[in-house]
């Protein structure tokens, strides 16, 4: 039998059936100094500890996108190596920042499960949990996607559609303990516009834009311990290029986005994601923000905002769907998130 | 209003103003080692703590150029987002070392401003300075640019040329505190050439050269938090080739100088600097130097060498001006600096 | 004369020569992140402090093969800046984990000489060894090179060939102090096979693919401050091609085979070393291994396995040599090594 790793197949998973996942990552200043490199990071609270102690917090965390990456990251193995599509997330919460020094570990509940009608392929859905070195949870997640049978002829579950929730609800989100706005420093984060300067249904373009070279991406995708090889063999594709990992265009525009809301400073809630289109080599990517909800919080000066974010890679900012109700080819990402931002 | 900065244009500028730079950030071993993964740097100071104790510092500081474009990078929303060319530098100064665990901000003063002629964009200079976590400036810098005007009906502002020293004096230079070069050891820095073995005039040729790659430039960029659109945006220019950041090739410059010059450790004085010409991916770069000048210090060991640093794309070595006195073509750096050496 | 360093000539050494190389090293979290960025590495106990300790070390070291690049790359400027090709390894033991906080330096001294018939160069031998801020030799290997002569006429050294292991024992190898296989959590490491799982003449095809970019060989090279000049400059060769660093490939090869070698967490020796072929930009490398010899040690739960690792460019898995006896020609790396496993 060979030794390698030949991942999972639709028939291989089950209801209940909890999944621990291979590698723990010891967070440095190295993983932190490596994403403000791959991306225009410039949120002030994951750029200075002198910023994250004036608002409460020991220190300043790495970005949460990037726990979030390495949460994700090691689960590719077990999850997605014969995923045919990465189809959607929800229900994401980050529940604890996590700092230079500590360790992530994942684990993954099955908890939905679809054969397809052509017998080929089913969906699989899985709550993801990221922990650290204490076994607390610093964030999960749902996510699903289409995975390959191996054996046509094994028998097709049970189906299990878990009930989820097309958004969370403020009342779902954690903020971080001690965090306190009421002191916010506007100029030293970058841009004037408070909480109350947005409105729901606001459109934000946000200007900048970043070509996508293969030895970035594949940089920080390694970083995030991803092996699914279509990231890195050119030789997968005609034309030599690399399948960029859905994450590094989460990436790449949430850190766009600063230009507009530089003061969306914490994400805390994942609501609901598409990667609409592949993106490669050359692409230039571009980022625009909808306002899509407000809410208050019970920490000193403390909003919630709720924003979709859409990567692009060409073609007007705002434009999202076709009259058929499908994404616009230039369209990469369209994500629905939560973050936290000064009254 | 949009909320994306559209950066300020010539008439937002007035002499006295102070700009207070956004995005702090906080320096640990990850920014160190992208420095030495970057560019070719072996100073052996910034590389090995055991060094950097045998020469009475406390630990090995980041590269006095990281520090630079940490302090730089801050100020590219606040004074070039509408330059049209970056026209010179002067009385740079280095006045303590950078530490992993430092956070550094900056800000600029607005020391000079004039009109051009064509109404359509002016001069503006600013004194720069970075500051520590405690207040202590760690460097600062003059530096004018070329800036648009947005409204060309707005009054040209009152003549302000401040006057700026040619080059620092040695009484200019702060030596770092406790910085003592009488037991250095020259085998562990990799040339045996001292102060005394410099002559006023001598050229350098150091030989070796870097290929610049699209991926590397917009790391190091990045990684200062440098946002200007022109590094990163491969639509901005025709070819699909970014403009890359002056001071990625201040350092590219500076470290491949580190043959013929590896004992001129410790930058300490910026006179000058010229973009002479614009650097390309698949430009391969070379350095050559001259020494300018000589001075003993107070410091035990510890002498000054005033050094011309030019940077090119081709072409024969200590060839630098034509016979109209333009850089030559292949000319991409003129930088003229002190630094510290053992006697 | 120029202050430039020409490197030594063949007839520049002389037996029993120690030459101290230059520009110790202090290793950063950031050393570590660069590493998990540039490599496909996922073994455990590299990427967690917690396994790490589990398995009875205070931390999670720096990964084998950076420790050896580091070591490595210091020499590069003193043993092989004219070398015409580099021949071989033998005798490589790792003696020390390298942690974070650690600086490394390194030395060689001259244990063989040898001209070449046609008078033009010669083969020489060094020991090399890496030592620790507190005088530890952290390891040592054999290395040989040919180099040039300069001066024609100098006379032939003695011809010395030194008596070299054609691998190491299982005595020879250091396992390191403390270490305890014994609780090892085949789950968190990502594979279940155990040293017992292995049979010596077994061969595993590693899968996984990556191709290869001009910045990441520069990052990496630079990182190790290899200062070779065929890396970095592209107007060596026609095409614009650099040649990729040898230790490049040795990482990329060893970080591959996780994907069947997972638990064969820590390199304790170089046995031998050929670089089959060069390698480029754009090359695809996969990598596969046969299992040469196996060991017990005195360690708890720790076995030994003796290793070929393979690095191909092509071609298909576990071909190695034409019936001419030499390498084929999308063989790219071929290592003989000694590593620790858990019973």
């Amino acid at each position: 039998m060979a030794k390698t790793n030949p991942g999972r197949f639709f028939e291989d998973y089950s209801i209940g059936q909890v999944i621990d996942h291979a590698v723990p990552r010891t967070i440095s200043g190295g993983e932190r100094a490596l994403y403000h490199a791959l991306y225009p990071a410039r949120h002030a609270l994951y750029s200075s500890d002198e910023f994250a102690r004036a608002s409460g917090l020991p220190a300043s965390p790495i970005d949460d996108l990037a726990a979030f990456h390495v949460v994700f990251g090691k689960t590719v193995p077990d999850v997605s190596l014969n995923a045919v599509a990465n189809l959607g997330y929800a229900e994401g919460r980050w529940l604890l920042p996590v700092y230079a020094g500590d360790t992530l570990r994942s684990s993954s509940e099955v908890i939905g499960l679809k054969q397809n009608s052509n017998g080929k392929s089913g969906v699989v859905y899985v709550r993801t949990k990221g922990t650290n070195q204490r076994g607390e949870t610093v964030m999960d997640y749902v996510r699903w996607v289409m995975v390959r049978k191996n054996d046509l002829d094994a028998p097709a579950p049970e189906t299990v559609v878990p009930s989820l929730k097309p958004a969370l609800a403020v009342e779902d989100l954690t903020v971080p303990q001690g965090l306190d706005f009421s002191g916010y420093d506007f100029t030293l984060a970058g841009e004037p516009h408070r909480w109350g300067d947005y409105e729901i249904g606001e459109t934000i373009d946000h200007v900048d834009g970043v070509t996508i070279e293969e030895a970035e991406h594949m940089i920080a995708t390694r970083l995030w311990q991803n092996t699914a090889k279509v990231h890195f063999d050119a030789t997968f594709r005609t034309g030599g290029q690399r399948l960029i990992y859905g994450g590094h265009i989460i990436s790449m525009a949430r850190t766009l986005s600063f230009n507009g809301l530089a003061n969306a400073q914490i994400i805390v809630g994942l609501n609901a994601g598409a990667h609409a289109n592949p993106c490669f080599s050359g692409d230039t990517v571009k980022a625009w923000s909808e306002v899509l909800d407000k809410a208050e919080t019970a920490a000193p000066g403390v909003g919630a905002i709720r924003l979709r974010l859409v990567a692009t890679k060409g073609g007007a900012p705002f434009a999202l769907k076709g009259d058929d109700g499908k994404y616009l080819p230039e369209v990469l990402l369209d994500l629905d998130y939560w973050a936290l931002m000064p009254l």
